[in-house]
């Protein structure tokens, strides 16, 4: 009879480990290759959730079965191919195979990280890749930070740190109740997490003071005196302004200077949503684009998004990194004795999170060995890929952009000829559907003032111009 | 002169993937098999983290450089081991090669899930892997839930939902200003993350009413009625009742049943944090210790802590799925278009992330190619082992346990003959030092009503009695 001890021993065996680990790096190549030429695979098999609910049932077996290649292939085959050219959907990254590989080793390894002690590399890597960014955002030498899972989850984080700085009361201890109910001024474009964090925040449906944006989707920085007059007569403590850069729904990126100006005259914090667009300042060309994000008391950037890593890696910068530990403040004997709760090296003081993942290594590594260059130049390139294909599609005739791309996302919908623009809705929702469950390409819709429009973020660095002409080709030939 | 073309053509070429990954993968199969079998190597590499920082600096090449299997064999050298079996640390999990190898593939699909069409697969994963859990909990077939990243992120999720249901007022949309402030009542003992969720949704320092524990360091039932009249003195709502299976402490279990009955009896929502212990419904030996986890209103159990796989992944259990929609509830054009909000299949809905990684994948596969045996032996036999343990320490003569382990941690002191009492505390302190600090064993140490113990998880499968008795030959050599 087999014991425990023997199947632990089988489950754990290094030889065994070894022959699927090479079974599955072939696979995974053999996948890479097809998807990066965006030969002999859809962008997404696209089927109904019932039937993956089928394909993959809940009941497991008590004893092993199954045979781990043909398992994976059934997953490669029926994801999401983001690795394809002709992903031009959310703002997901295609990965850097060599990011794959750190969080491969970071999954063996699970340095768990709340403590130095159980994540020293990761620890230490967190720490350099945290002041590089600080460095790279133009904060002074005081930044600091920490990487958390998801732009979500930093924001929260953020606006933490801006609560217990400028509630003027103590909120973490005292309570909401501890002084006049708080609200933050944020474009009525930002994320929808910006509204829920505050809600999580036990702030209300007034936690938010949505203030008007332009014609391009930016804040409209001579718009923020009224809203700050709104905010205060509605009885609400403004405390800080959240800038986006850039919006998710058209990535306009909000003039972060004005604000900037704005939070300085009236000794408001300044955060910057930085998860898409803040990996602008890595481009010469472009970092014009978050002029005044150095000036920001905080900002949350993606690696996800803009750096061809895998979700989820999340930096959250302060200005002054003391601002870091005032998030949170707990004690926790088991884990932090007795000690100063503001050592730098003790991440989980500083985190939504406790354990986490060695987020820092797919970054760190995929800098060292790939070098910046590379990330210097996919944030020019997929920002001019952006605006040749605006221009594009302003030329055709009969597509329409929104608004010129301030970055990697295009808005766009097809007005063909002699269709009434009373139809044009129902054909963008129709045209998006058609070409998802065709699986030829991915992108999304957006319901924007005007109407719904057709939403590309341009993410992978291999989409061509010759991609997009066939996705306009394609709308066309759907219509 | 190379473009930006070329340089993306080169990071994302596939055959350069395929020879690095086969290289990664016989390097991570030579360590783990030196890691299992403890050879070689210390279970921690301990160096202050000045010395880190200084290995792993924070200045990037602008150009390609390096080399990966050397960077990554310091990587390795310097991290913490925690396939080694005198890893007897943290609730942190020794994980399964194959739950790696899922991550791998996760990391380079990086099929994000906020929406359906993102992680067809993952997403249906999650859906029937998440049943699964409720199923073996006992919850109805009414039951549902989410997979978020880490325990604080789900007592977070479960305590929203607890707020919307029993405040008697939307606390979402009006604020925590809108009704009476609220409280939970959790044992002293708890997780710092509860009373740090409750200060993040600005309930402040009354936001938790510590309920005493006995001597076993186990809610008191008899003091439920105590702490509910002096939260109500104190002109707080009592929402929830909050109970721990186990504490992360001692890893002592709350009486479950009773505090279902309490709750049962007031109207309470009943939420048990199970991060650790909820894995015991696995055991057939070991399941009357959550007796009652069945009657939770919520429960969160984190995979990366008792079931073998790395961080994170935890679930967040409700006894109505529809409990899962109202923890948060927003709008994003961009994401959820015009759709009926509680579509159970875009989880981003249901999770404090948007995007967030193909977490269901480990714990799918691993169920379902391993069998669900090896996981129900885990619980016992670590549980067992345990036991045995702590019957060792106390029969030593030289060493105490805390209190008879609930489950796989252990808090013991050695209390050598002719030390007095009195310096007991700083022994421990000075034991547990030396001892990661030479790197043969990687144990913590807490922080008790009766002073200061040292304390070890017994997570790892492949950790033996002989393990442990070498443990306690050390300590002694040690003092």
């Amino acid at each position: 009879m087999q014991t425990f001890r023997d199947r632990a021993a089988a489950a754990y065996d290094a030889e065994h480990f070894r022959r699927q680990g090479h079974q599955l790096v072939d696979q995974l190549a053999d996948y890479l290759a097809r998807a990066t030429r965006g030969e002999g695979l859809p962008v997404l098999p696209w089927a109904p959730p019932a039937e993956n609910v089928a394909r993959f049932p809940g009941t497991f077996p008590e004893e092993p079965t199954g045979e781990f290649s043909s398992f994976m292939e059934r997953v490669l085959t029926h994801s999401h191919h983001l690795h394809h050219p002709r992903y031009v959907g959310h703002q997901v990254s295609s990965p850097l195979p060599l990011a794959a590989l750190c969080d491969f080793v970071s999954a063996l390894l699970n340095n768990g990280m709340a403590v130095y002690e159980m994540g020293p590399v990761s620890t230490a890597m967190e720490h350099n890749v945290v002041r590089w960014m600080a460095g790279q955002l133009g904060l002074p030498e005081s930044a600091g930070g920490v990487l958390t899972s998801g732009g979500s989850a930093g924001n929260l984080t953020a606006l933490l740190a801006a609560r217990q700085a400028k509630a003027g009361y103590d909120a973490w201890s005292g309570g909401s109740t501890a002084g006049p109910p708080l609200t933050v001024l944020v474009a009525e474009t930002a994320h929808y997490c910006i509204a829920r964090s505050t809600k999580v925040m036990g702030w209300g449906a007034g936690g938010v003071t949505p203030v008007p944006v332009d014609a391009n989707f930016r804040l409209r920085p001579d718009a923020l005196e009224g809203a700050l007059a709104a905010a205060t007569r509605a009885g609400r403590k403004p405390i800080a302004v959240v800038a986006s850069a850039g919006s998710t729904a058209t990535g306009a990126f909000d003039p972060l200077d004005a604000v900037a100006d704005f939070c300085e005259r009236h000794g408001l914090w300044f955060h910057v949503d930085g998860a898409h667009g803040a990996s602008a300042v890595l481009s010469p060309r472009y970092r014009a684009q978050v002029k005044g994000i150095e000036r920001a008391d905080s900002v949350v950037w993606d690696a996800h998004k803009m750096m061809m890593v895998p979700a989820l890696v999340t930096a959250v910068l302060f200005r002054e990194a003391s601002r870091s530990s005032e998030a949170f403040a707990q004690e926790a004997s088991y884990l932090f004795q007795g000690q100063d709760t503001r050592r730098w090296h003790d991440v989980g003081l500083r985190t939504l999170e406790c354990t986490k993942e060695m987020m820092a290594l797919k970054l760190y590594t995929c800098l060292s060995l790939l070098g910046t260059r590379l990330f210097s130049e996919y944030v020019t390139e997929t920002f001019e890929l952006s605006r040749r294909f605006a221009e594009r599609l302003q030329a055709s005739g009969d597509f329409e952009v929104a608004v010129p791309p301030d970055c990697n996302i295009v808005c766009f919908r097809h007005t063909p000829k002699g269709l009434p623009a009373s139809e044009w809705d129902a054909l963008q929702s129709r045209l998006r559907e058609q070409l998802i469950t065709r699986g030829d390409f991915y992108l999304v819709q957006t319901t924007l003032p005007k109407g719904v429009y057709l939403r590309t973020t341009l993410i992978n660095p291999l989409t061509t111009d010759a991609d997009l002409e066939a996705l306009m080709e394609a709308v066309r030939r759907a219509a």
